[in-house]
């Protein structure tokens, strides 16, 4: 992360940086183990921290619409390290070498113990969940994973085919990356004792903002400076998925350009980074693709007007913002 | 499974009988989704279940200290779905192309569908538990787990090292097999009511079981006939796994068969199921091994003087037994 990023987003979170540190407190104690070595793989897990996106925008949605409490802390812990062991499992499903300008885990140990630490984090995160004294955001927190997990199967399903359209692409995002999003954005209004409606208002936030970042996201994957982003790019089009801008360009490339795309996709052919670019750029697709984020962003601050004004609320609409602005 | 071992546990479950049925209703229920593909992949994880011994000791455990009610039938459903996911993931780090007489979801559809197969069943496994009332069946899966997961991580740690002790082997099994049964047991007498003394009785026989359970798992994957087994056997030596058998036999075979042993473990030379069996049958590991499977089973059919006599009692007594008795 840039220095510059860095203090945009100590800005953003100004209004819950006590808790997100409190947060951060509760996922480092929930982690420990009594074997060593665990600790040590979970360090490694801590130093992916990033944008801490999920627990902020769970706290974030908890200070707009009414009161931080404890739940939270251990809420925005929680989410964390589901989001944690998502990117963990991610790694080895698209054998990522670097996360955050480290090795990757599976990189480093290999994919058996990658697999095993993501379900070690994953049985801790339910773990951590379940000391809240109700049932309702666990339930919460596993439907939304649920839906992740379906996403990722969805994607890995149609991993390969040339014929996935912008619709299917829309399912596989909602429910990879929007469901979690929406659940934090959820559980934080939710747990801070927001009516149904404002609760629903802040459920849509969520899912529009998650979406516009897994838009950006992918984006990066073209276009994004490795140095920057700090993990390995330019896999999805060689793994065979499809994205929002590479969808944009098959359906306006010329009829050479769409096949030598749909060969690679199909696994018979290789491309570089720089040769997808030039295809991308021909078609303006990045445009399309950025331009269907900030839709997303915007239709997302909408529906913040729901939400009394002040710094939470600010920080929320900044942090959609930022969402499309962002390089890393 | 033979016609006679599944006769023998149509007795053995017989007065859980209605109520495993009940479960298997809710673990069908919990697995629907509105993806067909995903419905398909969890028929065939239907197809591996087996002796359904975790639902079993769980309803047994109620049975035997109780009345088993509702979140009995949850409760073994959330514990079949968890084992099921741990055998998916298993099959990953295993390498193993056969279960249950069938492919493995990692065969047919790859490890990336099967990592991701293993992650869709743990979420619902949560999502299925957060449906109680009580937060405390969450939070003693969760633990359970998370012990599970350590057992498997410590496993794979210690793969490749020739000098893993039997304490060490059994504090593996303890983690990666015991705790879950354990927790089974527990649940089962504390869901139906019983007093911390017999709660903490239940827990000890599962823990006892499902360790003398892992041992014999360990002792056929070097002796079992792999068509009665119904998956890949020995792949513990050639993936560097020492067991008990192996670690006896390490410790009283003479040195030249001590030195290939150490070899095949730490990967350096290739090995046959007929030479291992040759080695074992030499320092009369297995009958080390199963004596001390029987042992286990011996102390955990004593913890049952806590609980008052009668069919489910009966039915635990002779859980145990067959446990050692089993061919598969």
């Amino acid at each position: 992360m840039s220095d510059l990023t860095s203090s945009l987003l100590t800005d953003l979170y100004a209004p819950i940086a006590d808790d997100l540190c409190a947060a951060q407190r509760i996922f480092d104690d929930e982690l420990q183990s009594d074997l060593p070595f665990v600790n040590e793989w979970c360090d490694r897990v801590r130093s992916y921290r990033g944008k801490m996106l999920r627990p902020a925008l769970l706290l974030l949605a908890g200070k707009a619409t009414g009161q931080l409490t404890k739940e939270h802390h251990t809420l925005a812990a929680v989410v964390e390290i589901v989001h944690m062991a998502t990117l963990v499992h991610d790694d080895v499903l698209d054998e990522a070498d670097e996360r955050r300008r480290l090795p990757t885990i599976c990189a480093t140990a290999g994919n058996v113990a990658a697999v095993l630490v993501g379900d070690y984090l994953i049985s801790h995160a339910f773990h951590l969940c379940s000391s809240l004294d109700s049932q309702y955001a666990s339930r919460r927190i596993g439907a939304a994973t649920n839906e992740v997990c379906e996403g990722e199967l969805l994607q890995n399903r149609r991993s390969g085919d040339d014929q996935l359209s912008e619709t299917e692409y829309f399912d596989i995002i909602r429910r990879k990356t929007g469901a979690l999003t929406a659940a934090c954005c959820e559980l934080g209004a939710f747990s801070a004792g927001a009516d149904d409606m404002t609760v629903r208002a802040m459920y849509d936030y969520g899912m529009l903002a998650g979406k516009a970042f897994q838009i950006v996201d992918d984006i990066l994957d073209i276009v994004g400076d490795r140095r920057q982003v700090g993990k390995t790019l330019g896999v999805d089009l060689s793994l065979g998925k499809l994205t929002l801008p590479t969808i944009h360009c098959l359906a306006h490339a010329d009829e050479s350009t769409a096949v030598a795309i749909r060969e690679i996709v199909r696994g018979e052919a290789c491309c570089t980074q720089r040769r997808l670019r030039e295809w991308i750029d021909e078609t303006d697709s990045v445009d399309h693709a950025v331009s269907t984020a900030r839709d997303h962003v915007l239709r997302a601050i909408r529906r913040l007007d729901a939400v009394p004004p002040g710094d939470a609320r600010s920080s929320l609409i900044a942090l959609a913002e930022f969402i499309i602005d962002r390089r890393f």
